[in-house]
Protein backbone atom coordinates (compact mmCIF):
# COMPACT_ATOMS: atom_id res chain seq x y z
CA UNK A 1 0.00 0.00 0.00
CA UNK A 2 1.08 3.56 -0.67
CA UNK A 3 1.38 6.36 2.17
CA UNK A 4 2.16 9.57 0.62
CA UNK A 5 2.79 12.55 2.73
CA UNK A 6 1.53 15.77 2.10
CA UNK A 7 0.59 19.05 3.64
CA UNK A 8 -2.15 21.49 4.15
CA UNK A 9 -4.15 21.29 1.00
CA UNK A 10 -5.29 24.71 0.75
CA UNK A 11 -1.54 25.55 0.51
CA UNK A 12 0.87 22.39 -0.65
CA UNK A 13 0.41 22.99 -4.14
CA UNK A 14 3.30 20.29 -4.46
CA UNK A 15 1.42 17.72 -2.26
CA UNK A 16 -1.58 18.12 -5.13
CA UNK A 17 0.41 16.90 -8.04
CA UNK A 18 1.20 13.22 -6.78
CA UNK A 19 -2.14 12.88 -4.91
CA UNK A 20 -4.55 13.84 -7.61
CA UNK A 21 -2.29 11.26 -9.91
CA UNK A 22 -3.46 8.96 -7.57
CA UNK A 23 -6.73 9.67 -7.12
CA UNK A 24 -7.40 9.96 -11.00
CA UNK A 25 -5.88 6.70 -11.93
CA UNK A 26 -7.41 5.10 -8.81
CA UNK A 27 -4.41 3.55 -7.43
CA UNK A 28 -5.45 3.24 -3.33
CA UNK A 29 -2.88 4.98 -1.62
CA UNK A 30 -3.18 6.73 2.17
CA UNK A 31 -2.81 10.07 3.24
CA UNK A 32 -0.86 11.28 5.63
CA UNK A 33 -1.15 15.06 6.39
CA UNK A 34 1.13 17.52 8.19
CA UNK A 35 0.59 21.15 8.57
CA UNK A 36 2.83 23.82 7.57
CA UNK A 37 4.01 25.98 10.33
CA UNK A 38 5.77 28.92 8.74
CA UNK A 39 7.27 29.03 5.42
CA UNK A 40 9.62 26.33 5.61
CA UNK A 41 9.65 23.32 7.83
CA UNK A 42 12.57 20.69 7.10
CA UNK A 43 13.36 19.72 10.17
CA UNK A 44 9.65 18.94 11.07
CA UNK A 45 9.14 17.06 7.91
CA UNK A 46 12.12 15.20 7.69
CA UNK A 47 10.69 12.59 10.23
CA UNK A 48 9.17 10.69 6.98
CA UNK A 49 11.19 12.84 4.46
CA UNK A 50 15.03 13.16 3.17
CA UNK A 51 14.75 15.99 1.81
CA UNK A 52 12.41 17.44 4.81
CA UNK A 53 9.67 18.32 1.60
CA UNK A 54 6.40 17.02 0.83
CA UNK A 55 5.57 15.20 -1.08
CA UNK A 56 7.03 11.84 0.07
CA UNK A 57 5.60 8.20 -0.88
CA UNK A 58 6.36 5.46 0.97
CA UNK A 59 5.86 2.14 -0.44
CA UNK A 60 7.14 -1.50 1.44
CA UNK A 61 10.73 -0.51 2.17
CA UNK A 62 10.82 2.53 -0.61
CA UNK A 63 11.15 6.10 0.52
CA UNK A 64 10.59 8.13 -2.87
CA UNK A 65 11.00 11.82 -1.82
CA UNK A 66 10.72 14.73 -5.03
CA UNK A 67 7.50 15.02 -6.97
CA UNK A 68 9.47 13.78 -10.87
CA UNK A 69 11.32 10.62 -8.78
CA UNK A 70 7.84 9.62 -7.07
CA UNK A 71 6.09 9.97 -10.82
CA UNK A 72 9.12 7.47 -12.66
CA UNK A 73 8.16 5.54 -9.59
CA UNK A 74 4.79 5.09 -9.99
CA UNK A 75 5.17 5.11 -14.00
CA UNK A 76 7.51 1.49 -13.08
CA UNK A 77 4.11 0.32 -11.61
CA UNK A 78 0.94 1.64 -13.26
CA UNK A 79 0.11 1.90 -16.57
CA UNK A 80 -1.34 5.38 -17.47
CA UNK A 81 1.01 7.36 -15.38
CA UNK A 82 2.33 8.68 -18.25
CA UNK A 83 1.09 8.67 -22.00
CA UNK A 84 1.45 5.21 -23.99
CA UNK A 85 2.29 6.98 -26.87
CA UNK A 86 6.21 7.41 -27.17
CA UNK A 87 5.70 11.00 -28.52
CA UNK A 88 3.15 12.16 -26.06
CA UNK A 89 5.33 10.91 -23.78
CA UNK A 90 8.24 12.70 -24.31
CA UNK A 91 6.37 15.94 -24.48
CA UNK A 92 4.24 15.32 -21.10
CA UNK A 93 8.07 14.40 -19.49
CA UNK A 94 9.35 17.45 -20.93
CA UNK A 95 6.55 20.17 -20.21
CA UNK A 96 5.86 18.39 -16.20
CA UNK A 97 9.74 18.97 -16.02
CA UNK A 98 9.86 22.78 -17.42
CA UNK A 99 6.71 22.97 -14.96
CA UNK A 100 8.82 21.63 -12.15
CA UNK A 101 11.68 23.55 -12.10
CA UNK A 102 9.93 27.08 -13.83
CA UNK A 103 7.47 29.59 -14.22
CA UNK A 104 9.25 31.36 -10.72
CA UNK A 105 6.70 34.45 -11.25
CA UNK A 106 3.70 32.72 -11.36
CA UNK A 107 4.62 30.83 -7.93
CA UNK A 108 6.04 34.14 -6.26
CA UNK A 109 3.38 36.46 -7.37
CA UNK A 110 0.31 33.99 -7.28
CA UNK A 111 0.85 31.35 -4.10
CA UNK A 112 -1.38 28.62 -3.97
CA UNK A 113 -4.76 29.10 -1.72
CA UNK A 114 -7.35 27.42 -2.83
CA UNK A 115 -10.04 28.63 -0.79
CA UNK A 116 -9.42 32.49 -1.38
CA UNK A 117 -10.04 34.96 -4.00
CA UNK A 118 -7.77 37.52 -5.33
CA UNK A 119 -7.62 40.63 -7.43
CA UNK A 120 -4.24 41.14 -8.01
CA UNK A 121 -2.64 44.56 -8.27
CA UNK A 122 -1.09 44.10 -11.60
CA UNK A 123 -0.62 41.53 -14.02
CA UNK A 124 3.55 42.12 -14.32
CA UNK A 125 5.41 41.57 -17.83
CA UNK A 126 7.07 38.90 -15.76
CA UNK A 127 3.73 36.99 -14.88
CA UNK A 128 2.42 37.50 -18.27
CA UNK A 129 5.43 36.10 -20.02
CA UNK A 130 4.88 33.07 -17.66
CA UNK A 131 1.29 33.00 -18.53
CA UNK A 132 1.73 33.30 -21.86
CA UNK A 133 4.30 30.18 -22.27
CA UNK A 134 1.99 28.00 -19.87
CA UNK A 135 -0.88 29.10 -22.72
CA UNK A 136 1.77 28.17 -25.69
CA UNK A 137 2.45 24.76 -24.10
CA UNK A 138 -1.23 23.63 -23.66
CA UNK A 139 -2.42 24.56 -27.13
CA UNK A 140 0.43 22.74 -28.22
CA UNK A 141 -0.11 19.78 -26.57
CA UNK A 142 -4.14 19.96 -26.95
CA UNK A 143 -3.31 19.93 -30.41
CA UNK A 144 -0.83 17.92 -31.30
CA UNK A 145 -2.29 14.75 -29.59
CA UNK A 146 -6.11 16.03 -29.68
CA UNK A 147 -7.03 17.14 -26.19
CA UNK A 148 -9.25 16.98 -23.87
CA UNK A 149 -6.22 16.57 -21.82
CA UNK A 150 -2.65 17.72 -22.47
CA UNK A 151 -1.42 14.72 -23.94
CA UNK A 152 -3.95 12.71 -25.39
CA UNK A 153 -7.51 11.54 -24.25
CA UNK A 154 -6.59 10.48 -20.73
CA UNK A 155 -5.33 12.41 -17.93
CA UNK A 156 -1.69 11.49 -17.23
CA UNK A 157 1.07 13.01 -14.94
CA UNK A 158 1.42 15.91 -16.93
CA UNK A 159 -1.95 17.48 -16.25
CA UNK A 160 -1.53 16.34 -12.55
CA UNK A 161 1.66 19.03 -12.66
CA UNK A 162 -0.63 21.93 -14.26
CA UNK A 163 -3.57 21.29 -11.38
CA UNK A 164 -2.37 23.84 -8.93
CA UNK A 165 -1.85 26.30 -11.83
CA UNK A 166 -5.72 25.50 -12.44
CA UNK A 167 -6.07 26.63 -9.13
CA UNK A 168 -4.24 29.71 -9.00
CA UNK A 169 -6.30 30.66 -12.32
CA UNK A 170 -9.10 30.58 -10.07
CA UNK A 171 -8.10 32.52 -7.11
CA UNK A 172 -6.17 35.08 -9.15
CA UNK A 173 -8.63 35.66 -11.78
CA UNK A 174 -5.51 35.16 -14.36
CA UNK A 175 -6.60 35.87 -18.07
CA UNK A 176 -5.86 32.84 -20.63
CA UNK A 177 -6.72 32.65 -23.97
CA UNK A 178 -10.44 30.86 -24.30
CA UNK A 179 -8.60 27.35 -24.86
CA UNK A 180 -6.45 27.43 -22.27
CA UNK A 181 -9.55 28.79 -20.18
CA UNK A 182 -11.24 25.51 -21.16
CA UNK A 183 -8.73 23.38 -20.02
CA UNK A 184 -8.19 24.79 -16.70
CA UNK A 185 -12.22 24.39 -16.11
CA UNK A 186 -11.72 20.08 -17.11
CA UNK A 187 -9.33 20.24 -15.09
CA UNK A 188 -11.03 21.90 -12.06
CA UNK A 189 -14.06 19.42 -12.95
CA UNK A 190 -11.96 16.48 -12.18
CA UNK A 191 -13.80 14.48 -9.48
CA UNK A 192 -10.09 14.25 -7.82
CA UNK A 193 -10.06 18.22 -7.89
CA UNK A 194 -13.10 18.85 -6.59
CA UNK A 195 -12.10 16.39 -3.58
CA UNK A 196 -9.38 18.56 -3.17
CA UNK A 197 -10.70 21.44 -3.23
CA UNK A 198 -13.63 20.70 -1.16
CA UNK A 199 -10.96 19.50 1.67
CA UNK A 200 -9.34 22.75 1.73
CA UNK A 201 -12.45 24.93 1.86
CA UNK A 202 -13.66 22.88 5.21
CA UNK A 203 -9.64 22.76 6.49
CA UNK A 204 -10.12 25.34 9.75
CA UNK A 205 -5.87 25.89 9.68
CA UNK A 206 -4.79 28.59 9.02
CA UNK A 207 -0.75 29.47 8.10
CA UNK A 208 0.33 32.88 9.35
CA UNK A 209 2.81 32.98 6.47
CA UNK A 210 0.89 31.38 3.86
CA UNK A 211 -2.30 33.37 4.54
CA UNK A 212 -0.21 36.61 4.65
CA UNK A 213 1.56 36.18 0.97
CA UNK A 214 -1.36 36.44 -1.12
CA UNK A 215 -2.04 39.52 0.55
CA UNK A 216 1.50 41.06 -0.77
CA UNK A 217 -0.32 40.93 -4.61
CA UNK A 218 -3.26 41.83 -4.38
CA UNK A 219 -6.92 42.37 -2.67
CA UNK A 220 -8.69 39.79 -1.09
CA UNK A 221 -12.27 40.06 -2.82
CA UNK A 222 -13.38 36.24 -1.11
CA UNK A 223 -12.60 33.78 1.86
CA UNK A 224 -14.67 30.91 0.65
CA UNK A 225 -13.63 28.92 3.78
CA UNK A 226 -15.54 31.14 6.15
CA UNK B 1 21.63 10.18 -34.30
CA UNK B 2 21.78 12.12 -31.32
CA UNK B 3 22.05 15.79 -31.67
CA UNK B 4 22.57 17.83 -28.17
CA UNK B 5 22.82 21.02 -28.10
CA UNK B 6 24.80 22.76 -25.65
CA UNK B 7 26.27 26.24 -24.48
CA UNK B 8 30.03 27.19 -23.16
CA UNK B 9 31.64 24.63 -21.67
CA UNK B 10 33.01 27.00 -19.41
CA UNK B 11 30.26 27.98 -17.72
CA UNK B 12 26.90 26.09 -18.46
CA UNK B 13 26.13 23.63 -15.56
CA UNK B 14 23.05 21.81 -17.36
CA UNK B 15 24.50 21.25 -20.74
CA UNK B 16 27.04 18.96 -18.94
CA UNK B 17 25.31 16.72 -17.61
CA UNK B 18 23.62 15.11 -20.65
CA UNK B 19 26.77 15.47 -22.76
CA UNK B 20 28.79 13.80 -20.09
CA UNK B 21 25.82 11.17 -19.66
CA UNK B 22 26.44 10.10 -23.12
CA UNK B 23 29.75 10.56 -23.47
CA UNK B 24 30.75 7.69 -20.42
CA UNK B 25 27.97 5.73 -21.33
CA UNK B 26 29.15 5.81 -25.43
CA UNK B 27 26.08 6.34 -26.95
CA UNK B 28 27.42 8.70 -30.19
CA UNK B 29 26.27 11.77 -30.41
CA UNK B 30 27.06 15.33 -32.24
CA UNK B 31 27.54 18.77 -30.17
CA UNK B 32 25.72 21.49 -31.31
CA UNK B 33 27.61 24.74 -29.56
CA UNK B 34 26.26 27.44 -28.40
CA UNK B 35 27.00 30.99 -27.17
CA UNK B 36 26.01 32.65 -24.00
CA UNK B 37 26.29 36.20 -24.78
CA UNK B 38 24.14 37.44 -21.91
CA UNK B 39 23.19 36.15 -18.18
CA UNK B 40 19.81 34.62 -20.25
CA UNK B 41 19.52 34.04 -24.07
CA UNK B 42 15.45 32.80 -24.21
CA UNK B 43 14.93 34.29 -27.88
CA UNK B 44 18.43 33.17 -28.68
CA UNK B 45 18.23 29.49 -28.33
CA UNK B 46 14.83 29.18 -29.18
CA UNK B 47 15.55 28.28 -32.51
CA UNK B 48 16.63 24.62 -31.61
CA UNK B 49 14.94 25.01 -28.11
CA UNK B 50 10.67 25.22 -27.11
CA UNK B 51 11.72 26.69 -23.99
CA UNK B 52 14.73 28.73 -24.98
CA UNK B 53 17.43 26.79 -22.52
CA UNK B 54 20.20 24.53 -23.11
CA UNK B 55 20.95 21.62 -22.90
CA UNK B 56 18.21 20.13 -26.01
CA UNK B 57 17.76 17.03 -27.89
CA UNK B 58 17.17 15.97 -31.17
CA UNK B 59 16.74 12.89 -32.13
CA UNK B 60 14.88 11.59 -35.58
CA UNK B 61 11.57 13.64 -35.67
CA UNK B 62 11.61 14.40 -31.79
CA UNK B 63 12.39 17.49 -29.61
CA UNK B 64 13.46 17.01 -26.28
CA UNK B 65 14.03 20.10 -23.84
CA UNK B 66 14.03 20.03 -19.90
CA UNK B 67 17.31 18.07 -18.49
CA UNK B 68 15.13 15.56 -16.50
CA UNK B 69 13.36 14.66 -19.47
CA UNK B 70 16.10 13.94 -22.00
CA UNK B 71 17.41 11.53 -19.29
CA UNK B 72 14.08 9.90 -19.22
CA UNK B 73 14.08 9.70 -23.31
CA UNK B 74 17.79 8.26 -22.99
CA UNK B 75 16.71 5.74 -20.34
CA UNK B 76 14.11 3.97 -22.47
CA UNK B 77 16.45 3.62 -25.33
CA UNK B 78 19.76 2.62 -23.43
CA UNK B 79 21.00 0.54 -20.34
CA UNK B 80 22.92 1.88 -18.04
CA UNK B 81 21.14 4.88 -17.64
CA UNK B 82 19.71 4.62 -14.43
CA UNK B 83 21.10 1.38 -12.54
CA UNK B 84 19.22 -1.49 -13.27
CA UNK B 85 18.32 -2.35 -9.54
CA UNK B 86 15.39 -1.12 -8.46
CA UNK B 87 16.37 0.22 -5.17
CA UNK B 88 19.76 2.36 -7.02
CA UNK B 89 17.42 3.74 -9.69
CA UNK B 90 14.75 4.79 -7.21
CA UNK B 91 17.64 6.64 -4.54
CA UNK B 92 18.97 7.90 -8.13
CA UNK B 93 16.03 9.62 -9.50
CA UNK B 94 15.20 10.60 -5.96
CA UNK B 95 18.32 12.48 -5.88
CA UNK B 96 18.83 13.52 -9.10
CA UNK B 97 15.62 15.37 -9.04
CA UNK B 98 16.33 16.92 -5.68
CA UNK B 99 19.69 18.35 -7.58
CA UNK B 100 17.49 19.66 -10.51
CA UNK B 101 15.55 22.03 -8.48
CA UNK B 102 17.87 22.71 -5.39
CA UNK B 103 21.07 23.64 -4.23
CA UNK B 104 20.20 27.23 -4.68
CA UNK B 105 22.67 28.68 -2.54
CA UNK B 106 25.76 26.80 -4.14
CA UNK B 107 24.50 27.85 -7.77
CA UNK B 108 24.14 31.33 -6.62
CA UNK B 109 27.41 32.09 -4.54
CA UNK B 110 29.65 29.49 -6.62
CA UNK B 111 28.36 29.43 -10.21
CA UNK B 112 30.34 26.72 -12.37
CA UNK B 113 33.10 28.26 -14.05
CA UNK B 114 35.48 26.00 -15.17
CA UNK B 115 38.39 27.30 -16.05
CA UNK B 116 39.16 29.68 -12.87
CA UNK B 117 40.24 29.19 -9.10
CA UNK B 118 38.18 31.54 -6.72
CA UNK B 119 39.22 32.15 -2.25
CA UNK B 120 35.39 32.90 -1.40
CA UNK B 121 34.97 35.19 0.63
CA UNK B 122 32.82 33.46 3.30
CA UNK B 123 31.35 29.44 3.23
CA UNK B 124 27.65 31.36 4.31
CA UNK B 125 25.44 29.30 6.42
CA UNK B 126 23.21 28.83 3.89
CA UNK B 127 26.16 27.62 1.85
CA UNK B 128 27.46 25.00 4.54
CA UNK B 129 23.65 23.56 4.46
CA UNK B 130 24.25 22.55 0.68
CA UNK B 131 27.05 21.51 1.24
CA UNK B 132 25.81 19.22 4.09
CA UNK B 133 22.66 17.99 2.21
CA UNK B 134 25.30 17.01 -0.65
CA UNK B 135 27.47 15.10 1.30
CA UNK B 136 25.23 13.87 3.49
CA UNK B 137 23.47 12.09 -0.12
CA UNK B 138 26.15 11.56 -1.29
CA UNK B 139 27.40 9.00 1.91
CA UNK B 140 24.21 7.51 1.64
CA UNK B 141 24.36 6.59 -2.06
CA UNK B 142 28.38 5.81 -1.61
CA UNK B 143 27.39 3.52 1.58
CA UNK B 144 24.04 1.84 0.71
CA UNK B 145 25.08 1.12 -2.89
CA UNK B 146 29.00 0.39 -2.28
CA UNK B 147 30.47 3.18 -5.15
CA UNK B 148 32.29 4.03 -5.88
CA UNK B 149 29.99 5.75 -8.15
CA UNK B 150 27.04 6.98 -6.23
CA UNK B 151 23.88 4.53 -7.07
CA UNK B 152 26.35 1.29 -7.26
CA UNK B 153 29.02 0.03 -9.45
CA UNK B 154 28.48 2.03 -12.59
CA UNK B 155 28.58 5.29 -13.79
CA UNK B 156 24.66 6.36 -13.89
CA UNK B 157 22.37 9.74 -14.77
CA UNK B 158 23.16 10.62 -10.88
CA UNK B 159 26.53 11.31 -11.38
CA UNK B 160 25.78 13.13 -14.26
CA UNK B 161 23.89 15.60 -12.14
CA UNK B 162 26.27 15.96 -9.63
CA UNK B 163 29.03 17.02 -12.29
CA UNK B 164 29.16 20.01 -12.53
CA UNK B 165 29.47 20.25 -8.44
CA UNK B 166 32.39 18.39 -9.01
CA UNK B 167 33.58 21.20 -11.36
CA UNK B 168 32.37 23.63 -8.63
CA UNK B 169 34.46 22.38 -5.99
CA UNK B 170 37.43 22.36 -7.58
CA UNK B 171 37.13 25.62 -8.64
CA UNK B 172 36.17 27.63 -5.90
CA UNK B 173 37.99 24.92 -2.98
CA UNK B 174 34.68 23.89 -1.31
CA UNK B 175 35.54 22.31 1.87
CA UNK B 176 34.23 18.08 1.81
CA UNK B 177 34.54 15.20 4.51
CA UNK B 178 37.37 13.30 2.84
CA UNK B 179 34.84 10.32 1.07
CA UNK B 180 32.53 13.18 -0.88
CA UNK B 181 36.15 14.45 -1.94
CA UNK B 182 37.52 11.15 -3.19
CA UNK B 183 33.87 10.52 -4.73
CA UNK B 184 34.44 14.14 -6.55
CA UNK B 185 38.10 13.33 -7.21
CA UNK B 186 36.72 10.05 -8.78
CA UNK B 187 34.09 12.12 -11.05
CA UNK B 188 37.17 14.82 -12.28
CA UNK B 189 39.16 11.72 -13.71
CA UNK B 190 36.40 10.92 -15.86
CA UNK B 191 37.64 10.53 -19.37
CA UNK B 192 34.22 12.80 -19.91
CA UNK B 193 35.68 14.89 -17.46
CA UNK B 194 38.70 15.41 -18.43
CA UNK B 195 37.97 16.39 -21.92
CA UNK B 196 34.95 18.52 -21.24
CA UNK B 197 37.63 20.81 -18.87
CA UNK B 198 40.14 20.75 -21.73
CA UNK B 199 38.08 21.90 -24.23
CA UNK B 200 36.74 25.06 -21.51
CA UNK B 201 40.43 25.59 -21.07
CA UNK B 202 41.15 26.12 -24.77
CA UNK B 203 38.29 28.29 -25.34
CA UNK B 204 38.97 32.18 -26.13
CA UNK B 205 35.52 33.02 -25.34
CA UNK B 206 34.69 35.24 -22.75
CA UNK B 207 31.07 36.59 -21.34
CA UNK B 208 31.08 39.24 -19.57
CA UNK B 209 28.32 38.29 -17.36
CA UNK B 210 29.75 34.77 -16.65
CA UNK B 211 32.88 36.36 -15.96
CA UNK B 212 31.69 38.92 -13.67
CA UNK B 213 29.74 36.65 -11.36
CA UNK B 214 32.25 34.51 -9.78
CA UNK B 215 34.05 37.47 -8.57
CA UNK B 216 31.04 39.31 -6.48
CA UNK B 217 31.77 36.18 -3.82
CA UNK B 218 35.90 35.54 -4.04
CA UNK B 219 38.95 36.54 -5.42
CA UNK B 220 40.36 35.30 -8.36
CA UNK B 221 43.40 33.22 -7.71
CA UNK B 222 44.25 31.42 -10.82
CA UNK B 223 42.63 31.54 -14.63
CA UNK B 224 43.86 28.21 -16.05
CA UNK B 225 42.09 29.64 -19.54
CA UNK B 226 45.12 32.06 -19.83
Amino acid sequence: MYQLFIADKNYSSWSLRPWLLLTELGIPFTEQQSRFDGPVNHTKFRHFAPNGKVPCLHHDSDVIWESLAIIEYLAERHPGVWPADSKARTFARCVASEMHAGFSNLRGTCPMSVGIRIKLHQISPALQADLDRISELWQQGLQQFGGPFLAGSAFSAVDAFFAPVAFRVQSYGLPLPAAAQAYVDRLLQLPGMMAWQQAALADPYREPSHEAEPLRHGLLVADLRL
